[in-house]
């Protein structure tokens, strides 16, 4: 007989499936084994041609397209829930649909611009989809706890509960965006796979046997599906990179205190030793680089106080541009961190670095061994991993307690079965000092590559693996390394996909010796056939508060690697 | 018989006094009864003229005469190690002086000067203090502790003993600066008084019964006697702002991330929930505005992982600059709090609060009353206070156990005579939390007086005693409400000095009813007669990385407080 909270998980994930109009019901799901990818070709054949040309266009575009009066903020939003609907029955990628509301919207956008004959903002009538971490008005968050469904985030009769709205949500509304759906994430949001008792398991779209990433990762599938042109995540230790690198789409981890995350639920709250960043997803780089922009123009830091006063700065991009284009002030030059040693990438990530590295070369920049300080990332990621562990795992096993629901092995892991002592305030201090002085020798080894680039200026950026393979198998993500460092050190990351897995070419060495244990499991893991054809994607790291920079890199790279394949 | 820890405290106390050369020792110090005041015209005695104008102009004046070739850098040198010499006779002010290494210094800036025609940063030859946390190659760094006597922030054989220099200062000698000394600051550094077994007490120049504020009281006191033309304060409860105000002189708290305190001392470490800002002091707003513009010339964010990627925005500064000139945009408008309810301040401050609003108005500016939302001051203070207790004391008692030595009264009360139980992480967590809320709600409150301001913006800073008295009497410091809730809000703000304690005026309300307590307490600490002459200060806070804004204000306000007196 199903326990009660199994009686709720499939009566929630029956009423999302239900939300979908009948008419854009798939009759049949086939099996990874039928049809390993349902990308493009294959979701396109649901799809008629307006509504094809329309999801495939990206957030400028779209934006564009609406401010010249071509398309209807409707006919858009009216694509976007079609083919989102066919990316959720295909993959588990959302939490909640609300299409109506969404049409209500649109249609009050329309009648905006038909009126004025100008749109309300940068994203005016534009679909922008939201992890399910973000508050909408009218809609449940649930962040995939089987507890929370009919709460505000666990609690029962909060006034807050349908009526709230996260800050960020508020801001893009401001700016025209059209609410549509929010996506899944894992369980406690502390995983590379996105898993929960309600939607099950988030499968990778380009590769039905392989994980999306997380935790942002229905976004990721979503986007990859075209279902979004572009949405939120967030990211700890990854949780945008990871399904955006494994979906093949772009996502930036912005500095921690560039984007207001103020009202956006979490049940691991008041940790102050790394914070997580919220940042946008999209299918390229410059509609990543648009939701961007949009969002701080709307002087987040006037509403959220963890923000910083910083608006996105022309000089910077300008500046940034300028060097792409190997002028008198000398080419880019990037570090590039083939592997940490700890754990080697699979085959098909080092080549991507290949690929990456030699695209940058002929296009006149400059490539430099990344070489961190050594031990750095190993003691970043116990950096992480401690403060995780302040509150002995309290908060993460109140909210399944809330309905006793299963924790999935991914979470057992690293938050037992039930909470631990909680560390205490000197065990903490200690933590954040070794955070300061981990960040201090990373920051000097930056600054000391200036000797090496030959351009006056220390490396303009870094070029790093997401994770050691091109996405991880089910319950094998073992290793969070080359993410996780990323977020400790508080530095800014936008991903890149650059090529496709191979089967043919990304084969071990025969003589490959694993350097350890979790190195050997990862070789072990990798399986030429089963990855063949995966989107493998890597991160552009630059310092602190250079997101200006960073996107536009990303937006040069990406036009430097379609040119690569054209 | 004396103890260990006399004897060593003795034996430095003895140090800094055989520092100074014979010719600058004062034979007999004057009691406080004598002569309760000893700036100006007291200390004035024992210069030359010359001295005196040097010692009587400001940092950017200094840096101007230099630069232009009218003073050297040694001449400018030796006048400020003489009256600092004078300055510490008197009040007690000063941990270290090392005048040998400053001429050196000086000679080399005017050696480079005379070869290439021009200097070598903003600050060529200005003498700077710098509060005993700062270290400085080849001085000493005690902090007040005797157990630091002899090594590096407690630990023997430390191979940084000695040679080891903080980021800031760093900075400040690539601009130029020169230095010559390091000002006292009291045992753990969390107090408003200034006291240690070292230097004994800091006493207040303008008037010897009071305290000099603290932690940064050897600045506030140095720079008042004009020993220095500006240093550099640390704050997370007021302790610029306290120094600043109790001595007549200027000083910014800044936005915790806006300046570096990279390799600055301290001993209470590792807590995150709120964190200490380093500023510059100074004689005047100009100079302060000054220090504060030179050191973001040197991108700390590239140096110290802890710093804001923030240059100094002309944009800001010029906008307000237009705001005081009262144009079209409208009236520069200030929120001012009278009272927060808790404390209630004494006659000379509350006067002070009447001077400064009756000089705005009449200058065409706009004050309206400061409501902040119930109770938020009081629990703003309890967060601060909670987070000090996350190690239960263990660190500063740790420190206190290096040497045996006798703990003040003042940090009896707030650390006991051994640890406590830390807390632990969960609480930890509750407390950030709370703190996150408190800003939250503070934060929608000043964006709400846009309805009442009538310019179409919030209101532009707002007026704010900065303590409940002109200066706390020796071991009378009872309430720190005031300086302490700014930073808990992360807020910058700038002390003014508004005016003198007048016993002819300043007198209670006969029919006075204490609103509690320490209100009652405060009432009865006030002796007109004792206050008499005291400086009244009184801070002017701004949001979050508004420096540009709030010190251009406080250049704006002296000036304005300055024609009310001619």
């Amino acid at each position: 007989m199903a326990l009660e909270w199994e009686k709720k998980a499939e009566a929630k994930r029956q009423a999302i499936l239900d939300s979908i109009p009948q008419k854009w019901r798939l009759d049949r799901i086939p099996s990874a084994e039928e049809q390993k990818d349902v990308t493009d070709e294959y979701i396109r054949q649901f799809l008629n041609s307006k509504e094809i040309e329309i999801t495939e266009t990206d957030v400028g575009g779209i934006a564009k397209q609406i401010a010249a009066g071509n398309w209807t903020s409707v006919e858009v939003t009216e694509a976007f829930c079609h083919r989102a609907s066919l990316a959720h029955q295909l993959v588990n990628c959302v939490h909640e649909f609300f299409f109506d509301a969404a049409i209500e919207s649109a249609r009050a956008l329309d009648a905006y611009f038909a009126k004025h004959k100008k749109t309300i903002g940068l994203l005016h009538g534009v679909p922008i989809s939201l992890k399910d971490q973000l508050h909408v008005k009218g809609v449940e968050t649930t962040m995939g706890y089987v507890g929370w469904i009919g709460t505000f985030q666990g609690i029962k009769d909060d006034p807050r509960r349908g009526t709230f709205e996260s800050e960020i949500v508020r801001e893009l509304r401001n700016l025209g965006a059209v609410f549509y759906c929010k996506t899944s994430c894992p369980q406690t949001l502390m995983s590379g796979e996105t898993f929960n008792n309600i939607i099950e398991y988030t499968w990778n779209p380009k590769n039905r046997f392989l994980c999306s990433g997380g935790s942002s990762g229905g976004e990721g599938a979503l986007i990859r599906l075209k279902g979004s042109p572009g949405g939120l995540g967030t990211d700890i230790a990854g949780s945008i990179r990871m399904p955006a690198a494994f979906s093949g789409t772009y996502g930036i981890k912005p500095t921690w205190d560039r984007l207001p995350r103020r009202g956006v639920a979490t049940s691991v709250y008041g940790q102050n030793t790394v914070s997580s960043s919220i940042g946008p997803m999209a299918t390229t780089a410059a509609g990543t680089k648009l939701l961007f922009q949009a969002i701080l123009s709307q002087q987040p830091w006037l509403y959220d106080p963890r923000v910083v006063d910083m608006p996105w700065r022309d000089t910077l991009e300008a500046e940034t541009k300028e060097l792409t284009k190997v002028t008198s002030k000398g080419p880019l030059v990037f570090g590039v961190l083939k592997t940490d040693g700890i754990v080697n990438p699979q085959p098909p990530v080092a080549r991507a670095i290949s690929i990456l590295t030699a695209a940058l070369t002929k296009a006149g920049h400059r490539v430099v061994e990344w070489t961190p300080p050594a031990n750095s990332h190993k003691a970043l990621m116990g950096v992480l991993v401690n403060s995780w562990q302040y509150d002995g795992g309290k908060q993460v096993h109140d909210a399944f307690a809330l309905s006793g629901e299963k924790i999935h092995p991914q979470i057992l892991r690293l938050f037992g079965t039930s909470p631990k002592e909680p560390l205490d305030g000197i065990q903490i201090a200690a933590n954040n000092i070794e955070r300061r002085r981990l960040q201090s020798e990373y920051m000097d080894y930056w600054n000391s590559t200036i000797e090496i680039t030959g351009t006056g200026r220390p490396v303009d950026g870094f070029i790093s693996p997401v994770a050691p393979f091109a996405a991880a198998r089910p319950q094998k993500y073992r290793y969070y390394g080359y993410s996780a460092f990323v977020n400790v050190l508080n530095y800014t990351s936008v991903n890149v996909p650059v090529t496709l897995a191979d089967q043919n070419i990304d084969k071990y060495d025969p003589g490959y010796t694993p350097l350890n244990e979790v190195d050997g499991a990862t070789m072990e893991d990798y399986d030429a056939e089963l990855y063949d054809g995966a989107h493998v994607g890597l991160q552009i790291v630059g310092r602190s508060y250079t997101e200006e920079k960073m996107l536009v890199i990303a937006e040069y790279v990406s036009e430097l690697l379609s040119q690569e394949h054209t």
